[in-house]
Parts: structure tokens; sequence; C-alpha cells
């Protein structure tokens, strides 16, 4: 076999006419190409090493992201992630998964990140990150790694406060990932109250267990959800709605001191994306306020 | 003809010397390159796909972006893309186009994008999309689609409200691009009179026609404007300066409801990327206010 | 020798099993990439035009950055730009080197990315600009580069105002970058007085001298520092914390004047990426306002 025809020119390096070179070159481009990012998702990359990878999307968009290679048999694609840049900036800059715009109920949904297709940031950890895996990726379930801020990728594994993740292939049911389960369950202000919750799906511990998952969140807070789940669009007491409550199902309705993300409008003094994380103190783990520890914490989001 | 020259090594792969194997690949490298990087814009890839392609500045940078390969003959290249995040955000965050740091008359060119080589987002249409074609391609026309917010790109071109080109080359008269086309006419605050606007270049519609543009805009605006053409850096009666009337041609002076793009201050409430389209309601197509259609769309800029 | 075993078929080109084509191909794109990114700064590539050209981290992330390769023999890293996007903003958007939060007393760090692995812009000058080779290149010395705003890179040399190197090899005692030295001297509000100012490195002058150095502060700013030096981590009477004064070794405590970046909190009215460069008005080279020239230049730094 042979990818170029091999003659018995001295050189022996190309020196032929323009045409012929253009011609094997394209084809050699098309197919390393083909090799090199042929992936749509890290689960098709078959490779046992956790880092950093080339992803493209369905229409030809070429992205770097991290692949988690390991857990559960690997294959996991880091799409997103959620952290509180400041806790004292209320729906301001870096605020993405909520509102950069202010606490404004005219912006019900806010930003509106959960359900576009606006990407942001790179891999190791931006103001916001979100990859167009986001939304491209068709995904059965997803994994989540809570990581302490600032630590370099090679050690998030370790570092992780906290990792899970689901395996009854949920995503099924709401469109192949999170871009589509918003969609059905839009995280807006005033869309319902909180018995109007979406999907809570049990989880599978990679590190960490149902009670250290309680005490990641204010001594308050845990008497009123369950460990050992996540739960999509929670809905609090004042009708402001959140995005994700990792590592819980809530069963009362202050949401806000243990769910991420939101809409465009909370309570006043609660907006952001990690909303009222610092109701009784920051990172104090007293009252409604988590843990320093989840406090200063990212939560990455994977798909497989 | 040949890469490389072949012997007739048993394994036939690669297990020689350093030196030579480097030799070749740099000469390997480079070639490949040339070819997968040679394109400077669009026009001068051989292809009638519409999709992302890589292309490459002067200067060697190399980025992705949207071509649109039929329109017209095709060869367009997606250079930035100008949407209102907020309409109620008055120069805040996401207001790339006008201001992000307030309506502020001592900051008369506002954030200044329209004429400085700032470059930012992803071309899946982040918060604000400006990539370095919009500075470094040499062109001669302009095109522009309207598209809904949140359209994945294989739908762009069909869900547009509104596509035309311009076909006279003048971008030839101001140096190539819409880059040097603000240096000549900035787009700042108190730069001259209602008098002073920018040329108005006539156009062909792709998708829509006169009346379906006059109809994009509010009631009231539509009896100041000639639909059918392109302006830039139109300036209305309080002296603040707009980049772009998208299908039309000002001839009153209240371009804030159906020009974009803009200086660093407006009357109060005007300012943003969209100044004034929801002067007498967001989205409801009534007295001076846009329609929802054009609020909640796009206007993405190519060029060819 | 050869890559490809190269047999009699009669087209020549590629048609044979899919895995035998895969198997080399892989072999292929491993040696191209090899070659293509094997290096971890510009100081590993044998090249002595300066330009964009990739890298790669640690880690396999892979990006673009300008490399100098000329300055000194050559070989330095442009990692990250510091520009006042607006001197009016106090701690607005776009001050990513202080604060986007706001002057608060309640983030001393500010938005931290003098110390954190936030990665943001793109080598062309976006708002802010900050790539992963800040944090991740083993470095021995720093080079600054005073850029009049919106130049095209390939003018960078000849237009900036000021260049200068170390040749001390200092960054091996601060453990091999700034994101490691800024460790050991945070750059936070209330860290210490005045004289807990961190190194003040001697500089070699690549354009410009210590006169023309003193000349790009205020007068007043002149009688209390000396030139022929960067300084890092200052400190001001007010207690608020700098990153980086340029040229300059500060003698007094009114550093606010002239070093750049910060924490998130300072005296009513300093707060920004560029301080309080404008105490006695903006760019007029009086009392303590720097001169225009510096305002509006970009500070590029590059590691070698």
């Amino acid at each position: 076999m042979t990818l170029f025809s091999a003659t018995d020119l001295p050189g022996g390096i190309v020196e032929d006419t323009e045409n012929l070179t253009r011609t094997n070159f394209e084809r050699l481009r098309t197919l390393s190409d083909r090799f090199k990012y042929i992936a749509w998702s890290c689960k098709e990359i078959l490779d046992n090493h956790d880092g950093i990878y080339y992803l493209t999307t369905a229409n030809g968009m070429k992205y770097q992201t991290f692949c988690d290679m390991n857990t559960a048999g690997g294959g996991w694609t880091l799409v997103a992630s959620v952290h509180e840049n400041s806790i004292y900036g209320r729906c301001t800059v870096g605020d993405c998964w909520s509102s950069q715009q202010g606490n404004n109920p005219n912006l019900p949904d806010g930003d509106g990140n959960w359900s576009n297709r606006n990407t942001f940031g790179l891999v190791e950890r931006s103001l916001c990150f979100q990859n167009p895996g986001y939304y491209d990726i068709a995904a059965k379930d997803v994994s989540v790694w809570h990581v302490p801020n600032n630590f370099p990728m090679e050690h998030w594994n370790l570092a992780a406060i906290l990792r899970y993740h689901t395996e009854n292939n949920f995503l099924r049911l709401y469109g192949g990932n999170l871009f589509n389960l918003f969609k059905q369950f839009p995280v807006r202000y005033n869309i319902g109250s909180c018995s109007n919750r979406g999907p809570a799906i049990p989880i599978v511990y990679d590190h960490g267990n149902r009670e250290s998952t309680r005490n990641l969140y204010g001594p308050k807070s845990r008497n009123e959800f369950d460990p050992g789940f996540i739960t999509f669009r929670a809905i609090n007491n004042e009708l402001g709605a959140m995005a994700i409550c990792s590592g819980v199902k809530p069963r009362g309705c202050n949401s806000e001191h243990y769910c991420i993300g939101g809409g465009g409008y909370f309570h006043p003094d609660q907006c952001g994306d990690f909303p009222s994380f610092d109701w009784d103190r920051l990172g104090r783990d007293q009252g409604w306020s988590a843990s320093k520890e989840m406090t200063e914490s990212a939560v990455l989001l994977f798909y497989r």
C-alpha cells in the first residue's frame, strides 16, 4: 500500500508539478484531519489518559477540552464549569451562569447560558467556561467534579472534594444534553412554584458519599435536601429558578443556599452563580451558609 | 513523483535517522500547513459547502470562522456579529459594539471596537463576536444576515429574516474593510451632526425585499429611512454616533431606533448595541420600537 | 528511508485496507504533531522571525502566541498584556488586572488574575490578554514592551515607546514565572505597608533609557522613583497593592501613579488597571499624571 506513488527522483523530496502535489496533499490533509479530529466526544477517543484532546462539533468547529478517561470506564467530556468568581458581586461581571446584568425582573432568564449556544472561556478555567460540546454532544449521562479553585488540571481528579456520575441514561429522555434539558425546564424567574422542579437523578459516588455531600452545605440546608442525587431546575420560595442542585434533591424551598446557576432575578442579595451560599456568612459552614470548600470550588460538568 | 524517497525497508515504517526524518517532516509540515491554512479569506477556498474553515491572518494567526460559499457565487467570510444581549442593559456587560462602561460623555468612542484590533468570542455566537478577519481581510463588498438568536449554524441561512449583499466594490474606496472605513468615519459621540453620516451603499437582496426591510423597524421609523441600502456611521439629533443602519438609508435624525452599534454616549436610555430599539415597548413593532424579529436577531457581517 | 511502504498500485493513491492506513496516519500524526507543537515556549523554537507560533502547555493545551525572536538573542514568549481600556472606569469591565467588581474592600485580591490560572483574550489584544504560558512556562527573565494601543503586531517592535529586559535570571528565585512570584508576593489590599514591596530587578534597555523612562510618568512621580528597574508588588500609602512598576523602583509611597495592575481595593478614584495615572488630568504629563504615551499604551509581558 502507499499514499504517494514513489518514483526514483534523486533528491527524493517533492519538486514536481504543483497540481499533483496539491492533489496528494489535499487527500493527505483530509485523511489526516479525519483521524485527528474524528471524535465528536471523548467517548469516541480510544485512549485511557486523562488530558486535553481536540474534538469537533457536528458542524466542523474544532475545540480543545479535557477528557476524563478513567471514571467508570472513561470517555467523559468536560463541557462546562460553574464557579463563583465573587460572592460579593450580585449578578455582576463573571456571573455568567445567572446574570451579569444585575438582579432584574425584566430579565427572567438572565444571561440565558443554560439554554443558548453561547460559548466562552478556555478549558483551563476562565472566568466562565462553556464549550460547544455543551449543546453539540449527544450524551446519556453526566459526571460532576467539584474542584477547588486554581488547581492545575493534572491534579483536578485528586483535588476534587466531590465526584459523582449518573448511570441511568437519563439524558436520553431530555434530548441528549443539558442544553436540551433546560429547553424543557427553563431556568427562568417566575416560571412556576417550588413544586415545579425538574428531574432529580440518582448518582453514583466516585469520591465522597452521602454524608460528605451533606456536610458541604450549611447546617440548616441539610434539613431540606436528600443527598445522593443531581437535580435540575429548582425553584425557591421567591420563585427564583436555579439550574443544578449538585449532589442533592431538594425537599424544601430554600434552594438558593445549595443550588447553583439561575435566571436573572432573585430575592435581593441572592442573585449570582452560587446564589446565596453566603447567607449566614461566607464559607463558614453555619446557618444556611455553605462550607468554605464548596464555595471556593468550581463545578465541572462532564457528558458521556 | 514522491514526497519521501522510498526504500525497501522490511517494515516500511520510519525508523531511520532523526535528522532525515525531521527534515522531511518539516517540509511536509510546511507544505501541509500551506494548503491547510493557505486561505486569507473564504474567497480563496475552493469549496462550495457552507461551514467552518480555518483561515490565517497576514501575520500568521490561525482562526476558525464560518464561510458562506453560496450567496452570489460564495466566498463570504463571517467577521463579526452584533446582537443585543439585553435591551435593558444600557451600555453594560455585553454591549461590546457600543460601550460596556456605561453611558459616559468622557468615553465618546465607547469600547471602540469598530475601529480597533480587539478580537473576541467564538464563531458560534458568544456574547460578542469579532475575529481577526474584521481588520485583516482586504475585501470589496459586505453581506449581512439577520439571524434569530440561538439558531444552530447549519440553519442560519434558512432561518435568517433578512439577507443581502453589496456588489459595487465600495470597500475599495474605504481601505478594504470596515476597520478602515470606521477610521475614516469614527463612531464617536459629538463628531458631527446628523448631516455628517458616512456612505449609504445600495444592496442586493438575497432574502427579503424593501418592503420586508421596512417592516422590521417601527412604524414611526419607516417614515424616515429608505430601504435598499446599508449605511455606515449615522448620527442622531442628540449627536450620538451609530455604526451601521442595516438595510436602510436614514433621511431623518432619529437613527437610534433603526441603526446599531455606537459610541460611548447617547441620550439617556438609548445607549446599547441596539440603541433604542425598544423606545415604545420592546419588540412590539409600535411607535419607534423595532419588531420582535429584529430585536431578537443577531446581525452577522461578512466580507468578500 | 520511507514513511509508507510503496507498492505498485496503479493509481498510486490510498485505496487499501483501513487498518494499515490508520496505523500509518497515526504515526504520521504523532510525529507531525511532535514537530509542530514540540515547543513549550518560544525559546525552544529555532527560528529568528518574530511572529505567531503554536505552543503547548505541559498538560497538552495548544495555543498561539507572539514570539520575539530577536531581542538579546530572541526566544521571548508573550504571555500577557495589561492596558487601560478606560481610565474612567474605576474597576469596571475590562479592568482584568485589578478588579471588574468595583472598588471593594471585601475583595482584597480583586479579580486575582496575577496569581490564578484564568486565561483570557487572544494575542492580538483583546480587552484583556493572558495565555497559559503565564503560569505554565518555566522562565528566568522577563521582557517588557510598551506598545501604543492598536498597532498591528508586525509594528509592535518599532512602535514601542519603551522596551527592556532583565538578564539576571531572577525568576529562578521566584518559581520560574510571575504566577509563582505573585504567590509569594500577593497583590492584595492591606497585605502590608509601603515598605513591604517585592523585588526590584535591574533592567537592560532595548529601546529607551533611564531619562526617557522618567519622562513617561508625571513630573511629581519622577521625584519618588529610580528608573532602570522593574519592581513587583508595590504598596502605596493607602495600603493598595499594585503588581508591576514598569521601568522604575519606587522610593516613595504614591505608587498608584506609576505602577499597574492591583488588588480589588484602592483609595476611591484610584482603582483600575492603570490605577491613578490620570490624577492631575488624563494624559497631560502634569502633576502626578502619566504621559499620554504611557496611558495609551499596552504593557506586553514576555518570558524567557
